[in-house]
């Protein structure tokens, strides 16, 4: 009885521990917009920059390949750190989360909205700004946070390559469904 | 003292195969963007399909009903396909999820984004084509998968029948968070 | 042997119940949205209102602040009713969510979407009327239900206090990821 007791206890102990980081990794990724959407000057672009590992990448579409903490932080400093101040929102859809021991990969589209200023004020409207695929891959760090170590952002405008990396959905979802 | 941590043990795997369910039938809802914003053609749709049941039926609102598989592959044929090189973007909003045994359903919006060509290159925009509600039905399949029996999608423009179907929260919400 | 059982099955709970507490607080905020969109009347204002504590609090960006679930029902009287027959769609994003004990916050953005009439039935689009972002403060009340005891909407407009809002992400992201 007590052998059962101790199989069934592990068998918990290792689907909880997955469920816990699937939970996580929807928090990494949760994070992101309140950090970059209050990320005005490089201070704050540092910080948000800690979402991604030292040496992580974030690709982004349409502007360039960023590699390392110091120059993701910078990334922002030519155009997003004017938007601030103006409203930039970046809204995240729903993602699709594989968790593969301590790697996780993560499928989810951001849009960005913005304020829609050639409107009077009775009409206030926004508008959605880049509509984009993000496929997040992450790893679990030593100190049990998990960090982005590739991020590819593309502009859903129909190129090759985005469906490409968008159809990564069908061997992550090949399997069981977490 | 046994007994007790036998009674805790299957407490606990209770509670931890619905929160599995609760996870799992997001994932399912999650897999559909990527899935369906890479369907440009027919074999993509039938894979697309397969996140329903064999029988299951997608109800489109303002297009038409679609039984099973076959059908629902081939409901993508005529404006779908054509769209996918252009840009399109199903970004799905919050679910709403309860699971009562092998039977779930779901609530949730969805935002169908398109790139906007009426504007020039700088002023690149993306607009909300398509603004839905989707009551998701799903069913745990023996092969331990949650697939989609009935997905009901309607524009959200204020017709009784739509409102109808998201009164269904009020049921839905009215026993325990999950 | 059964000490060490003991041990591990104790701290199974405690995160389980954990991790119940994130599900439940994603559900709580989930159901605004269908539970909004059809509140045409004071009636579905008032079960609308019950997300709340009974004393709760709803300050709402650009329109004014309610106390109580009375005065949080009246606040969709003066323009919301009328939208909805029109349509009118809270869309949200992915929540950050932090659990505290029987306390808990929320950060998420919420787009409400509403059909565009001045585009003719050819060019059916909706737009982005609010932008927003929440901070959610629930509760777990005494019979095992999460409710919101304050929720601060602000249009993101980039006004100092909105983005000081949205910088509670720092504290609340400092430690674990849940």
């Amino acid at each position: 009885m007590t052998a059962s007791l101790e199989t069934r206890l592990a068998a918990l102990e290792r689907e909880v521990a997955l469920q816990r980081d699937h939970i996580a990794v929807r928090q990494v990724i949760a994070s992101y917009g309140p950090k970059v959407d209050t990320s005005d000057r490089i201070e704050r672009a540092r910080l948000l920059a800690e979402l991604w590992t030292e040496d992580g990448v974030y690709d982004i579409g349409g502007v360039a390949r960023f590699e390392g903490r110091t120059a993701i932080a910078q990334a922002f400093e030519s155009q997003h750190f004017g938007q601030v101040p103006e409203g930039v929102c970046h809204v995240f859809g729903l993602p699709y989360v594989k968790v593969d021991g301590d790697q996780a990969t993560a499928l989810n589209y951001s849009v960005v909205m913005r304020p829609d200023d050639t409107r009077g004020d009775e009409g206030q409207r926004f508008f959605p700004w880049r509509v984009s695929m993000n496929r997040w891959q992450l790893v679990l760090c030593g100190d049990g946070r998990w960090r982005v170590r590739h991020r590819l952002n593309r502009l859903m405008q129909g190129h090759a390559e985005t469906l490409a990396a968008l159809r990564d959905i069908d061997a992550l979802a090949a399997g069981a469904d977490l």
